[in-house]
């Protein structure tokens, strides 16, 4: 074994006897959960669960709806709309860069709390009491699988489910470069537990829900090019939303439409609010650094992936937005 | 071993026999190939070269454009284009479910050809001398890596990212229910030999030509539905190819924006042709059988995927086409 290696197993020993070895936990993860936030929360329940433990799952927002098919999903609370009656001393923080990625559910520690975190962001700074932090992990879901398969605990039909889920979504289906030979060992062993890989895919990657799809007919129809075709972008206006019926939530993936044509090295989604500003996602396929163009205008984010929020409306920030990139281009 | 998997290693032997004790093949997928057909052809030239044997790769015919960063890729006559100037003794024919699936390549056959038909098809008709059929197989590549991996002979990086290709194309990107463990198990290994899947994932299923944007625009803006939302159609006519500069390549996946909206049982793309017929395309989420609705029309296919072709322009054959599925729906 590698050090490298040993120091991993270290770390989830650790966090497992984190667990063992206290009961009544708060589970959280981060604000505007995705499909890994979730999956991990319901497994570290269901792993609470099998170790006699009593625990609460929480977060500061909603379940998604297309997540609650999961085992214990609808057992996490949204604390924005049910706030809690009592503070929690055994914290247990997922897929959370920073402390500030808990949201309001931090408000519900004790003084004296004790915090496990687990975690695959390279920016992870570490917050907890016990760190589990390994950044070369696709999703969190692979640090609890191996946390589980360590302990020689045998995932059932529900738990693997989860799994497959947080693999599923933040890898892009097994298409970004995050999909490693581990992460493909661990859905074969997640299949043969009878996961419906199939149904999974359809339900979160292929299907749209007719707003969604409403919502891609504008949008796809008003996309446009710079002349070198080299950036390209397309708009959401708060009308689009209110017409289509479709939520902040349907914007997602909209971006890559723009990223994915073929000669396309920034792809833009503008999104007018309602307050009169416009949020802005960058994808870059890699030449420029969109990170660099979101700070510009006080925002952030990583290299491929950034997003700011600007004062203005959509039709008054695009040429702005676009001349910055082109300069980023060089 | 079960009984089953001794067949199939005995298979995997006969096959392996056939190449190693002859020399001078004709290998040949199926008309109009895919990414497994001519990944699985590039493969069988690979192994052959490996073996110091003399191959001619052929196909009826052209290697789509976009598989021609593929080993050997360049080496595939079509034979439409360029016809073969003598017979051959030795033929593996791969991909293909029946002998017509070879096209004109067949008359280059010699009367007294041993044929070595490696295939992944269900309805296969064991047409060769030698036939090694695996229907449980996502695709034809993954045959051949069983056989590969069976000699102990080790994939190098370009015949690991053959292997890959045809995975990816086959399986669509490891979301139909064709990814078995098994299958998710070879994507892992050749990952580890160095395969970049995200690359390749990119190319072959993300990304969008600007002939392919036009027409996933056209065709998007006149999606259709029944007013029950079961069924649902788009149609694409002669001058949409003229206008946007697509081929007929880039109608493929079409059919699944009808099929992947929530609610549809029955996905429709009608394609107007040039001489007043209209090609239709069938895919179904189960509950209805379209190969039967398709052979009404004179067509055929699966359950979930069929097509026909109809006399008469897009605009007559619509209403008559959407009630006959509305029937097998009931």
């Amino acid at each position: 074994m590698t050090e490298h290696a040993a120091a991993y197993v270290r770390q989830l020993e650790e966090a497992y006897s984190f667990m063992a070895s206290r009961d009544d936990f708060l589970v959280v993860s981060h604000v505007q959960p995705d499909g890994d936030a979730i999956s991990s929360t319901v497994l570290i329940g269901w792993l609470l669960g099998r170790l006699g433990k009593r625990a609460v799952l929480v977060n500061e927002g909603a379940v998604p709806s297309r997540l609650s098919y999961l085992t214990l999903a609808d057992s996490i609370t949204c604390v924005k709309e049910h706030p809690l009656d009592r503070s929690f001393t055994h914290i247990i923080s997922i897929d959370c860069a920073d402390f500030r990625r808990i949201g309001i559910v931090s408000q519900s520690f004790a003084e004296d709390a004790q915090l496990l975190n687990i975690d695959h962001h390279p920016t992870n700074d570490a917050f907890g009491t016990v760190n589990l932090i390994r950044p070369d992990a696709a999703a969190t879901v692979e640090i609890l699988y191996d946390l589980i398969a360590h302990q020689g605990i045998e995932l059932d039909l529900e738990a693997a489910t989860a799994v497959y889920t947080g693999l599923l979504t933040d890898t892009g289906g097994f298409r970004y470069s995050n999909t490693t030979p581990h992460v493909m060992e661990i859905a074969s062993e997640l299949l043969r537990i009878g996961v419906s890989g199939n149904q999974l895919a359809d339900h979160l990657l292929e299907k749209m829900t007719m707003p969604q799809l409403r919502l891609l007919q504008r949008a796809l129809s008003r996309l446009s090019f710079t002349d070198d075709g080299r950036i390209s972008w397309l708009f959401i206006e708060p009308a689009d939303l209110a017409d289509t019926g479709a939520t902040g939530e349907d914007l997602e993936g909209l971006v890559n439409y723009a990223l994915n044509v073929e000669g396309v090295e920034v792809g833009i989604l503008y999104k007018g609010t309602e307050d009169g500003h416009t949020k802005v996602s960058f994808r870059s396929a890699g030449k420029a650094n969109v990170a660099a163009v979101a700070q510009t205008f006080g925002g952030g984010g990583h290299v491929r992936a950034a997003g700011c929020r600007i004062e203005g409306q959509v039709p008054d920030v695009i040429s702005m937005v676009v001349e910055s990139v082109r300069r980023a281009l060089g």
